[in-house]
Protein backbone atom coordinates (compact mmCIF):
# COMPACT_ATOMS: atom_id res chain seq x y z
CA UNK A 1 0.00 0.00 0.00
CA UNK A 2 2.47 2.84 -0.98
CA UNK A 3 -0.28 4.96 -1.50
CA UNK A 4 -1.09 5.19 2.02
CA UNK A 5 1.36 8.30 2.18
CA UNK A 6 2.60 10.68 -0.59
CA UNK A 7 5.97 12.67 -0.67
CA UNK A 8 5.87 16.63 -1.62
CA UNK A 9 8.14 18.94 -1.45
CA UNK A 10 7.27 21.51 1.76
CA UNK A 11 8.85 25.19 2.27
CA UNK A 12 9.25 24.90 6.13
CA UNK A 13 8.77 28.57 7.77
CA UNK A 14 9.32 29.25 11.96
CA UNK A 15 11.95 30.64 13.81
CA UNK A 16 15.02 29.06 12.59
CA UNK A 17 14.40 30.71 8.87
CA UNK A 18 13.09 29.08 5.44
CA UNK A 19 14.06 25.90 4.37
CA UNK A 20 12.49 23.47 1.49
CA UNK A 21 12.44 19.84 2.25
CA UNK A 22 10.19 16.91 1.56
CA UNK A 23 7.38 15.77 3.39
CA UNK A 24 4.99 12.80 3.82
CA UNK A 25 1.03 13.76 3.21
CA UNK A 26 -1.70 11.10 4.03
CA UNK A 27 -2.92 10.02 0.39
CA UNK A 28 -6.32 11.40 -0.37
CA UNK A 29 -8.34 9.56 -3.49
CA UNK A 30 -12.52 8.52 -4.74
CA UNK A 31 -13.46 5.62 -3.74
CA UNK A 32 -16.56 4.68 -5.64
CA UNK A 33 -18.57 1.92 -3.63
CA UNK A 34 -21.11 0.07 -5.90
CA UNK A 35 -23.72 -2.72 -4.96
CA UNK A 36 -24.62 -5.26 -7.22
CA UNK A 37 -22.34 -2.77 -10.43
CA UNK A 38 -24.40 0.42 -9.86
CA UNK A 39 -23.06 2.69 -7.97
CA UNK A 40 -24.07 3.83 -4.83
CA UNK A 41 -21.94 5.76 -3.43
CA UNK A 42 -18.46 8.11 -3.79
CA UNK A 43 -16.42 8.85 -0.51
CA UNK A 44 -12.85 10.77 -0.69
CA UNK A 45 -10.81 8.12 1.56
CA UNK A 46 -6.97 7.04 2.14
CA UNK A 47 -6.43 4.08 0.19
CA UNK A 48 -5.92 0.97 1.98
CA UNK A 49 -9.00 -1.24 3.89
CA UNK A 50 -11.55 -0.59 1.24
CA UNK A 51 -13.14 -3.83 1.76
CA UNK A 52 -13.96 -3.31 4.94
CA UNK A 53 -14.75 0.21 4.41
CA UNK A 54 -17.47 -0.97 2.10
CA UNK A 55 -18.50 -3.49 4.86
CA UNK A 56 -18.67 -0.53 7.43
CA UNK A 57 -20.40 1.73 5.28
CA UNK A 58 -23.63 -0.52 4.11
CA UNK A 59 -23.25 -1.64 8.00
CA UNK A 60 -24.09 1.85 9.08
CA UNK A 61 -26.33 2.82 6.29
CA UNK A 62 -28.70 -0.08 7.05
CA UNK A 63 -28.19 -2.54 4.05
CA UNK A 64 -26.12 -5.29 5.56
CA UNK A 65 -26.25 -6.75 9.04
CA UNK A 66 -24.01 -9.32 8.63
CA UNK A 67 -20.64 -10.75 7.07
CA UNK A 68 -23.20 -13.61 5.22
CA UNK A 69 -25.11 -10.74 3.56
CA UNK A 70 -22.25 -10.20 1.35
CA UNK A 71 -21.35 -12.59 -1.28
CA UNK A 72 -17.95 -11.10 -2.46
CA UNK A 73 -16.47 -7.69 -3.26
CA UNK A 74 -14.33 -7.24 -6.03
CA UNK A 75 -12.11 -4.17 -7.64
CA UNK A 76 -13.57 -3.25 -10.66
CA UNK A 77 -11.27 -2.59 -13.92
CA UNK A 78 -11.00 1.35 -13.94
CA UNK A 79 -7.71 2.84 -15.14
CA UNK A 80 -6.07 5.89 -14.25
CA UNK A 81 -4.58 8.07 -16.75
CA UNK A 82 -1.49 5.93 -17.20
CA UNK A 83 -3.39 3.03 -18.10
CA UNK A 84 -2.90 1.17 -14.96
CA UNK A 85 -6.08 0.13 -12.33
CA UNK A 86 -6.55 2.71 -10.09
CA UNK A 87 -8.25 0.24 -7.78
CA UNK A 88 -10.66 3.08 -7.10
CA UNK A 89 -13.92 1.39 -7.72
CA UNK A 90 -15.16 -1.57 -5.61
CA UNK A 91 -18.14 -3.81 -6.77
CA UNK A 92 -20.07 -5.02 -3.68
CA UNK A 93 -22.16 -8.38 -4.60
CA UNK A 94 -25.08 -9.14 -1.75
CA UNK A 95 -26.02 -12.64 -1.13
CA UNK A 96 -29.18 -13.85 -2.63
CA UNK A 97 -31.90 -12.57 -1.15
CA UNK A 98 -30.40 -9.41 0.57
CA UNK A 99 -32.20 -6.58 -1.13
CA UNK A 100 -29.64 -3.94 -2.53
CA UNK A 101 -29.82 -0.72 -1.16
CA UNK A 102 -31.66 2.40 -2.79
CA UNK A 103 -28.89 5.17 -4.31
CA UNK A 104 -31.55 7.66 -4.66
CA UNK A 105 -32.22 7.90 -0.60
CA UNK A 106 -28.77 7.60 0.41
CA UNK A 107 -27.64 9.04 3.80
CA UNK A 108 -30.69 11.21 2.90
CA UNK A 109 -33.49 8.53 4.60
CA UNK A 110 -34.40 10.82 7.32
CA UNK A 111 -36.03 13.76 4.90
CA UNK A 112 -38.50 11.04 4.26
CA UNK A 113 -40.41 11.36 7.63
CA UNK A 114 -44.11 12.92 7.89
CA UNK A 115 -43.00 15.15 10.48
CA UNK A 116 -40.47 16.88 7.98
CA UNK A 117 -36.85 17.40 8.42
CA UNK A 118 -35.74 18.18 12.48
CA UNK A 119 -33.40 16.40 14.92
CA UNK A 120 -36.41 14.27 16.38
CA UNK A 121 -37.11 12.74 12.72
CA UNK A 122 -33.07 12.02 12.74
CA UNK A 123 -33.30 10.07 16.08
CA UNK A 124 -36.68 7.90 14.97
CA UNK A 125 -35.36 6.78 11.92
CA UNK A 126 -31.99 5.77 13.37
CA UNK A 127 -34.47 3.59 15.61
CA UNK A 128 -36.33 2.57 13.12
CA UNK A 129 -33.66 1.00 11.30
CA UNK A 130 -30.71 -0.12 13.55
CA UNK A 131 -31.34 -3.63 15.05
CA UNK A 132 -29.52 -3.45 17.87
CA UNK A 133 -30.42 -1.41 21.29
CA UNK A 134 -27.32 -0.84 23.89
CA UNK A 135 -29.75 -0.16 26.45
CA UNK A 136 -29.58 -3.14 28.17
CA UNK A 137 -25.52 -3.83 27.76
CA UNK A 138 -23.92 -4.92 30.43
CA UNK A 139 -20.73 -3.45 29.30
CA UNK A 140 -18.82 -1.75 32.68
CA UNK A 141 -15.61 0.15 32.09
CA UNK A 142 -13.63 1.79 34.78
CA UNK A 143 -12.57 5.64 34.49
CA UNK A 144 -9.11 4.80 34.48
CA UNK A 145 -8.85 2.31 31.50
CA UNK A 146 -11.52 4.85 29.68
CA UNK A 147 -8.41 7.56 30.43
CA UNK A 148 -5.97 5.45 28.95
CA UNK A 149 -7.55 5.09 25.48
CA UNK A 150 -6.70 7.94 23.56
CA UNK A 151 -2.69 7.00 24.47
CA UNK A 152 -3.12 3.55 23.02
CA UNK A 153 -5.06 5.07 19.74
CA UNK A 154 -2.09 7.37 19.32
CA UNK A 155 0.63 4.86 20.03
CA UNK A 156 -1.08 2.67 17.25
CA UNK A 157 -1.86 5.25 14.61
CA UNK A 158 1.33 4.18 11.90
CA UNK A 159 0.46 6.71 9.34
CA UNK A 160 -0.42 10.07 11.59
CA UNK A 161 3.11 8.90 12.92
CA UNK A 162 4.82 10.10 9.26
CA UNK A 163 1.92 12.90 8.11
CA UNK A 164 0.58 14.27 11.43
CA UNK A 165 -2.83 14.33 9.60
CA UNK A 166 -5.30 11.24 9.96
CA UNK A 167 -8.19 10.76 11.90
CA UNK A 168 -8.26 7.62 13.80
CA UNK A 169 -11.14 4.92 14.91
CA UNK A 170 -10.03 1.90 17.74
CA UNK A 171 -12.32 -0.79 18.76
CA UNK A 172 -11.03 -1.81 22.49
CA UNK A 173 -12.51 -4.84 24.77
CA UNK A 174 -13.66 -3.19 28.33
CA UNK A 175 -10.40 -4.53 29.42
CA UNK A 176 -8.79 -1.39 27.19
CA UNK A 177 -7.30 -3.90 25.17
CA UNK A 178 -7.50 -2.80 21.50
CA UNK A 179 -8.64 -5.17 18.94
CA UNK A 180 -8.52 -2.87 15.83
CA UNK A 181 -7.43 0.77 14.60
CA UNK A 182 -7.77 2.45 11.11
CA UNK A 183 -6.95 5.80 10.20
CA UNK A 184 -8.16 7.74 7.83
CA UNK A 185 -8.30 11.64 6.40
CA UNK A 186 -12.18 11.56 6.74
CA UNK A 187 -12.99 10.33 10.30
CA UNK A 188 -16.15 9.04 8.90
CA UNK A 189 -14.43 6.41 7.01
CA UNK A 190 -12.06 5.74 9.96
CA UNK A 191 -15.23 4.60 12.07
CA UNK A 192 -16.48 2.44 8.97
CA UNK A 193 -13.38 0.73 8.15
CA UNK A 194 -13.01 -0.06 12.08
CA UNK A 195 -16.76 -1.21 12.03
CA UNK A 196 -16.77 -3.31 8.51
CA UNK A 197 -13.49 -4.98 9.85
CA UNK A 198 -15.60 -6.22 13.01
CA UNK A 199 -18.60 -7.53 10.87
CA UNK A 200 -16.17 -9.46 8.97
CA UNK A 201 -14.80 -11.01 11.80
CA UNK A 202 -18.69 -11.64 12.59
CA UNK A 203 -18.61 -9.31 15.76
CA UNK A 204 -21.80 -7.38 14.78
CA UNK A 205 -23.59 -6.64 17.41
CA UNK A 206 -20.57 -4.80 19.28
CA UNK A 207 -21.78 -5.57 22.98
CA UNK A 208 -18.97 -5.27 25.53
CA UNK A 209 -17.33 -3.04 23.20
CA UNK A 210 -15.92 0.77 23.24
CA UNK A 211 -15.19 2.77 19.97
CA UNK A 212 -12.61 5.48 20.44
CA UNK A 213 -12.62 8.65 17.99
CA UNK A 214 -10.05 11.13 17.70
CA UNK A 215 -12.06 13.96 17.02
CA UNK A 216 -15.50 15.31 17.74
CA UNK A 217 -18.31 12.99 17.95
CA UNK A 218 -21.07 14.14 15.66
CA UNK A 219 -25.00 12.71 15.03
CA UNK A 220 -23.72 10.54 12.04
CA UNK A 221 -20.66 9.11 14.51
CA UNK A 222 -22.76 8.15 17.31
CA UNK A 223 -25.61 6.68 14.14
CA UNK A 224 -22.48 4.47 13.09
CA UNK A 225 -22.05 3.36 16.59
CA UNK A 226 -25.89 2.39 17.16
CA UNK A 227 -25.79 0.60 13.68
CA UNK A 228 -23.10 -1.52 14.79
CA UNK A 229 -25.02 -2.13 18.25
CA UNK A 230 -21.57 -0.63 19.87
CA UNK A 231 -22.92 0.36 24.23
CA UNK A 232 -19.66 2.67 23.99
CA UNK A 233 -18.74 5.56 21.67
CA UNK A 234 -15.42 7.55 23.61
CA UNK A 235 -14.25 10.76 21.86
CA UNK A 236 -10.86 13.23 22.34
CA UNK A 237 -12.76 16.14 21.50
CA UNK A 238 -16.34 17.42 22.05
CA UNK A 239 -19.91 16.09 20.73
CA UNK A 240 -22.99 17.64 19.61
CA UNK A 241 -26.54 18.27 21.14
CA UNK A 242 -27.87 15.93 18.65
CA UNK A 243 -25.19 13.18 19.44
CA UNK A 244 -26.08 13.13 22.92
CA UNK A 245 -29.85 13.34 22.41
CA UNK A 246 -29.15 9.90 19.65
CA UNK A 247 -26.57 8.17 23.24
CA UNK A 248 -29.48 9.08 25.59
CA UNK A 249 -32.10 7.57 23.67
CA UNK A 250 -30.18 4.39 22.01
CA UNK A 251 -28.84 3.79 25.82
CA UNK A 252 -25.45 4.27 24.60
CA UNK A 253 -23.04 5.72 26.50
CA UNK A 254 -21.62 9.02 25.30
CA UNK A 255 -17.70 10.24 26.13
CA UNK A 256 -16.03 13.37 25.07
CA UNK A 257 -13.14 15.47 26.01
CA UNK A 258 -11.42 12.30 26.72
CA UNK A 259 -7.65 13.71 27.34
CA UNK A 260 -5.26 13.32 30.15
CA UNK A 261 -7.23 11.95 33.20
CA UNK A 262 -10.58 13.76 32.59
CA UNK A 263 -13.38 13.39 30.57
CA UNK A 264 -17.16 14.12 30.48
CA UNK A 265 -19.80 11.41 30.69
CA UNK A 266 -22.91 12.70 28.80
CA UNK A 267 -24.96 9.96 28.91
CA UNK A 268 -25.30 5.96 30.48
CA UNK A 269 -23.50 7.11 33.55
CA UNK A 270 -23.64 3.66 35.12
CA UNK A 271 -21.29 2.20 32.57
CA UNK A 272 -18.02 4.34 33.63
CA UNK A 273 -16.98 3.28 37.07
CA UNK A 274 -14.90 5.08 38.86
CA UNK A 275 -13.58 4.79 42.51
CA UNK A 276 -16.46 6.90 43.92
CA UNK A 277 -19.40 5.56 42.64
CA UNK B 1 -30.40 32.11 17.84
CA UNK B 2 -30.88 30.41 20.77
CA UNK B 3 -30.34 26.95 19.13
CA UNK B 4 -26.76 27.48 18.75
CA UNK B 5 -25.53 25.91 22.13
CA UNK B 6 -28.17 23.61 24.18
CA UNK B 7 -27.55 22.69 27.81
CA UNK B 8 -27.35 19.21 28.97
CA UNK B 9 -26.18 17.32 31.90
CA UNK B 10 -22.76 16.05 32.04
CA UNK B 11 -20.44 13.75 34.52
CA UNK B 12 -17.48 15.42 34.75
CA UNK B 13 -14.65 13.01 35.78
CA UNK B 14 -10.94 14.51 36.27
CA UNK B 15 -8.06 14.14 39.10
CA UNK B 16 -10.64 16.08 41.68
CA UNK B 17 -13.52 13.33 41.50
CA UNK B 18 -16.19 13.13 40.37
CA UNK B 19 -18.97 15.94 39.59
CA UNK B 20 -22.63 16.81 37.89
CA UNK B 21 -22.91 19.51 35.88
CA UNK B 22 -25.31 21.69 33.07
CA UNK B 23 -22.73 21.47 30.23
CA UNK B 24 -23.22 24.12 26.76
CA UNK B 25 -22.64 21.69 23.35
CA UNK B 26 -23.25 23.16 19.77
CA UNK B 27 -26.41 22.06 18.63
CA UNK B 28 -26.49 20.13 15.15
CA UNK B 29 -29.89 19.95 12.99
CA UNK B 30 -30.29 18.62 9.72
CA UNK B 31 -31.02 21.28 6.78
CA UNK B 32 -32.51 20.57 3.45
CA UNK B 33 -31.70 22.90 0.40
CA UNK B 34 -34.09 22.70 -2.09
CA UNK B 35 -33.48 24.30 -5.39
CA UNK B 36 -36.80 25.29 -6.95
CA UNK B 37 -38.47 23.45 -4.52
CA UNK B 38 -36.35 20.10 -5.31
CA UNK B 39 -34.55 18.48 -2.34
CA UNK B 40 -31.21 18.74 -3.44
CA UNK B 41 -28.80 17.87 -0.65
CA UNK B 42 -29.10 17.54 3.42
CA UNK B 43 -26.61 18.56 5.92
CA UNK B 44 -26.16 17.79 9.48
CA UNK B 45 -25.07 21.93 10.41
CA UNK B 46 -25.16 24.30 13.28
CA UNK B 47 -28.34 26.41 12.92
CA UNK B 48 -27.42 30.05 12.09
CA UNK B 49 -26.36 31.91 9.36
CA UNK B 50 -28.25 29.28 6.38
CA UNK B 51 -29.09 31.38 4.08
CA UNK B 52 -25.17 31.87 3.87
CA UNK B 53 -24.41 28.41 3.99
CA UNK B 54 -27.16 27.41 1.25
CA UNK B 55 -25.55 30.30 -1.06
CA UNK B 56 -21.85 28.95 -0.30
CA UNK B 57 -22.86 25.28 -1.16
CA UNK B 58 -24.50 26.33 -4.85
CA UNK B 59 -21.20 28.31 -5.30
CA UNK B 60 -18.89 25.26 -4.50
CA UNK B 61 -21.14 23.20 -6.43
CA UNK B 62 -20.93 25.16 -9.51
CA UNK B 63 -25.01 25.65 -9.34
CA UNK B 64 -24.30 29.56 -8.92
CA UNK B 65 -21.48 32.13 -9.79
CA UNK B 66 -22.99 35.58 -8.46
CA UNK B 67 -25.71 37.10 -6.03
CA UNK B 68 -27.20 37.63 -9.09
CA UNK B 69 -28.17 33.85 -10.05
CA UNK B 70 -30.29 34.00 -6.54
CA UNK B 71 -33.86 35.37 -6.88
CA UNK B 72 -34.39 34.64 -3.14
CA UNK B 73 -34.07 32.08 -0.20
CA UNK B 74 -36.87 31.42 1.89
CA UNK B 75 -37.58 28.72 4.63
CA UNK B 76 -40.40 26.57 3.84
CA UNK B 77 -43.17 25.48 6.78
CA UNK B 78 -41.32 22.32 7.88
CA UNK B 79 -43.38 21.60 11.63
CA UNK B 80 -41.66 19.21 14.00
CA UNK B 81 -43.08 17.55 16.82
CA UNK B 82 -44.60 20.35 18.95
CA UNK B 83 -46.05 21.79 15.78
CA UNK B 84 -43.51 24.73 15.50
CA UNK B 85 -41.95 25.23 12.12
CA UNK B 86 -38.37 23.99 12.60
CA UNK B 87 -36.29 26.22 10.02
CA UNK B 88 -34.78 23.84 8.95
CA UNK B 89 -35.99 23.27 5.11
CA UNK B 90 -34.49 26.42 2.70
CA UNK B 91 -35.66 26.72 -0.76
CA UNK B 92 -33.55 28.75 -3.09
CA UNK B 93 -34.66 30.51 -6.50
CA UNK B 94 -32.86 30.40 -8.97
CA UNK B 95 -32.79 34.06 -11.45
CA UNK B 96 -34.71 33.39 -14.94
CA UNK B 97 -32.41 31.21 -17.24
CA UNK B 98 -30.12 30.37 -14.55
CA UNK B 99 -30.12 26.02 -14.61
CA UNK B 100 -31.04 24.52 -11.54
CA UNK B 101 -28.44 21.51 -10.35
CA UNK B 102 -28.80 18.21 -11.48
CA UNK B 103 -29.49 16.33 -7.92
CA UNK B 104 -28.72 12.85 -9.30
CA UNK B 105 -25.04 13.52 -9.79
CA UNK B 106 -24.48 16.66 -6.72
CA UNK B 107 -21.36 15.85 -4.95
CA UNK B 108 -20.03 12.65 -7.30
CA UNK B 109 -19.36 14.63 -10.67
CA UNK B 110 -16.03 13.55 -11.00
CA UNK B 111 -17.37 9.72 -11.41
CA UNK B 112 -18.50 10.45 -14.76
CA UNK B 113 -15.00 10.99 -15.94
CA UNK B 114 -13.71 8.96 -18.93
CA UNK B 115 -10.86 7.77 -17.25
CA UNK B 116 -12.59 6.57 -14.21
CA UNK B 117 -12.55 7.36 -10.75
CA UNK B 118 -9.17 9.01 -9.71
CA UNK B 119 -7.39 11.90 -8.53
CA UNK B 120 -6.28 12.89 -11.54
CA UNK B 121 -10.09 12.85 -12.69
CA UNK B 122 -11.21 14.57 -9.61
CA UNK B 123 -8.37 17.39 -10.41
CA UNK B 124 -9.78 17.80 -13.80
CA UNK B 125 -13.21 18.31 -12.68
CA UNK B 126 -12.54 21.07 -10.97
CA UNK B 127 -10.39 23.23 -13.71
CA UNK B 128 -13.43 22.28 -16.20
CA UNK B 129 -16.38 23.58 -13.44
CA UNK B 130 -14.59 26.70 -11.66
CA UNK B 131 -14.95 29.91 -13.32
CA UNK B 132 -11.45 31.07 -11.70
CA UNK B 133 -8.25 30.78 -12.02
CA UNK B 134 -5.55 32.34 -9.24
CA UNK B 135 -2.56 31.41 -10.61
CA UNK B 136 -2.18 35.07 -11.38
CA UNK B 137 -3.23 36.45 -8.19
CA UNK B 138 -1.36 38.81 -6.86
CA UNK B 139 -2.02 38.29 -3.23
CA UNK B 140 1.59 38.88 -1.25
CA UNK B 141 1.08 38.06 2.42
CA UNK B 142 3.81 38.90 4.85
CA UNK B 143 4.25 35.18 6.75
CA UNK B 144 4.56 37.12 10.63
CA UNK B 145 1.04 38.09 9.29
CA UNK B 146 -0.12 34.31 8.22
CA UNK B 147 1.06 33.16 11.85
CA UNK B 148 -0.92 35.54 13.58
CA UNK B 149 -4.27 34.35 11.65
CA UNK B 150 -4.60 31.32 13.57
CA UNK B 151 -5.08 33.41 16.79
CA UNK B 152 -7.53 36.30 14.98
CA UNK B 153 -9.45 33.05 13.99
CA UNK B 154 -10.28 31.28 17.53
CA UNK B 155 -10.34 35.33 19.27
CA UNK B 156 -13.63 35.29 16.96
CA UNK B 157 -15.03 32.12 17.66
CA UNK B 158 -17.71 32.99 19.72
CA UNK B 159 -19.33 29.50 20.07
CA UNK B 160 -16.29 27.42 20.68
CA UNK B 161 -15.75 29.34 23.69
CA UNK B 162 -19.10 27.52 25.30
CA UNK B 163 -19.05 24.45 23.86
CA UNK B 164 -14.99 23.46 23.07
CA UNK B 165 -16.37 21.89 20.28
CA UNK B 166 -16.84 23.79 16.44
CA UNK B 167 -15.05 24.46 13.51
CA UNK B 168 -14.07 27.95 12.08
CA UNK B 169 -13.32 29.11 8.73
CA UNK B 170 -12.66 33.03 8.55
CA UNK B 171 -12.07 35.11 5.43
CA UNK B 172 -8.61 37.64 5.94
CA UNK B 173 -7.49 40.19 3.77
CA UNK B 174 -3.58 40.55 3.14
CA UNK B 175 -2.88 42.54 5.69
CA UNK B 176 -4.59 39.60 7.88
CA UNK B 177 -7.64 41.54 9.07
CA UNK B 178 -10.82 39.28 9.36
CA UNK B 179 -13.24 40.20 7.10
CA UNK B 180 -15.90 36.95 8.64
CA UNK B 181 -16.00 33.92 10.72
CA UNK B 182 -18.27 31.22 10.64
CA UNK B 183 -18.66 28.36 12.82
CA UNK B 184 -20.39 25.32 12.66
CA UNK B 185 -20.19 21.19 13.74
CA UNK B 186 -19.03 20.43 10.03
CA UNK B 187 -15.89 22.17 8.87
CA UNK B 188 -17.22 21.44 5.33
CA UNK B 189 -20.53 23.97 6.40
CA UNK B 190 -18.20 26.84 7.77
CA UNK B 191 -16.65 27.30 4.92
CA UNK B 192 -19.49 27.13 2.67
CA UNK B 193 -21.15 29.87 5.57
CA UNK B 194 -18.17 32.07 4.79
CA UNK B 195 -18.24 31.71 1.44
CA UNK B 196 -21.79 31.84 0.76
CA UNK B 197 -21.55 35.50 2.83
CA UNK B 198 -18.75 36.50 0.68
CA UNK B 199 -21.20 35.70 -2.20
CA UNK B 200 -24.02 37.81 -0.91
CA UNK B 201 -21.85 40.82 -0.26
CA UNK B 202 -20.72 40.65 -3.77
CA UNK B 203 -16.92 39.65 -3.11
CA UNK B 204 -16.58 36.41 -5.51
CA UNK B 205 -14.17 36.34 -7.40
CA UNK B 206 -12.39 36.22 -3.91
CA UNK B 207 -9.16 37.64 -5.06
CA UNK B 208 -6.59 38.98 -2.96
CA UNK B 209 -8.33 37.25 0.47
CA UNK B 210 -7.08 34.49 2.22
CA UNK B 211 -9.06 31.50 3.65
CA UNK B 212 -8.15 29.97 6.97
CA UNK B 213 -9.69 26.82 8.62
CA UNK B 214 -9.26 25.34 11.94
CA UNK B 215 -8.76 21.81 11.25
CA UNK B 216 -7.08 19.95 8.22
CA UNK B 217 -7.28 20.73 4.28
CA UNK B 218 -8.68 17.96 2.39
CA UNK B 219 -9.46 18.26 -1.23
CA UNK B 220 -13.08 18.98 -0.93
CA UNK B 221 -12.30 22.36 1.22
CA UNK B 222 -9.35 23.46 -1.92
CA UNK B 223 -12.26 22.82 -4.28
CA UNK B 224 -14.77 24.81 -2.17
CA UNK B 225 -11.52 27.67 -2.77
CA UNK B 226 -10.49 27.42 -5.84
CA UNK B 227 -14.72 27.21 -6.87
CA UNK B 228 -14.52 31.55 -4.86
CA UNK B 229 -11.76 31.98 -6.75
CA UNK B 230 -9.23 32.33 -3.66
CA UNK B 231 -5.50 32.54 -4.29
CA UNK B 232 -4.89 31.29 -0.51
CA UNK B 233 -6.02 28.89 1.93
CA UNK B 234 -4.63 28.10 4.91
CA UNK B 235 -5.31 25.30 7.88
CA UNK B 236 -4.12 24.65 11.41
CA UNK B 237 -3.47 20.78 10.50
CA UNK B 238 -2.08 18.78 7.80
CA UNK B 239 -3.47 18.79 4.20
CA UNK B 240 -3.65 15.89 2.34
CA UNK B 241 -1.51 15.11 -0.91
CA UNK B 242 -4.74 15.36 -3.32
CA UNK B 243 -5.16 18.61 -1.77
CA UNK B 244 -1.89 19.92 -2.41
CA UNK B 245 -2.34 17.95 -5.94
CA UNK B 246 -5.22 20.81 -6.66
CA UNK B 247 -3.90 23.62 -5.31
CA UNK B 248 -1.05 23.09 -7.43
CA UNK B 249 -2.92 22.16 -10.15
CA UNK B 250 -5.12 25.88 -9.37
CA UNK B 251 -2.03 27.41 -8.86
CA UNK B 252 -3.49 28.38 -5.35
CA UNK B 253 -1.07 28.56 -2.16
CA UNK B 254 -1.88 26.14 0.26
CA UNK B 255 -0.02 26.89 3.42
CA UNK B 256 -0.59 23.47 6.79
CA UNK B 257 0.44 23.28 10.10
CA UNK B 258 0.21 26.55 10.77
CA UNK B 259 0.60 27.65 14.47
CA UNK B 260 2.78 29.34 17.00
CA UNK B 261 5.17 30.93 14.63
CA UNK B 262 5.84 28.05 12.30
CA UNK B 263 4.20 27.14 9.09
CA UNK B 264 4.30 24.66 5.98
CA UNK B 265 3.94 26.04 2.45
CA UNK B 266 3.33 23.25 0.26
CA UNK B 267 2.14 25.69 -3.13
CA UNK B 268 2.48 29.23 -4.53
CA UNK B 269 5.59 29.64 -2.43
CA UNK B 270 5.85 33.18 -3.61
CA UNK B 271 2.70 34.80 -2.10
CA UNK B 272 4.57 33.99 1.69
CA UNK B 273 6.63 37.19 2.15
CA UNK B 274 9.53 36.15 4.12
CA UNK B 275 12.82 38.58 5.29
CA UNK B 276 14.77 36.17 3.56
CA UNK B 277 12.58 35.91 0.47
Amino acid sequence: MGRVTVRRPVLRINADGVRRRPDSLAAEEPLEIRVQSRALSVTMRTPGSDVELAHGFLLTEGAIHDRDDVAGARFCDSPGPDGRNTYNVLDVHLAPGVPPPDPSVERNFYTTSSCGVCGKAALDSVRLSTRHRPAGDPLRIRADVLADLPGKLRSAQRVFDTTGGLHAAGLFAADGSLLAVREDVGRHNAVDKVLGWALLEGMIPLSGHVLMVSGRASFELVQKAAMAGLPMLSAVSAPSALAVDLAEEQGMTLVGFLRGRSMNVYTGFERVVTDVS
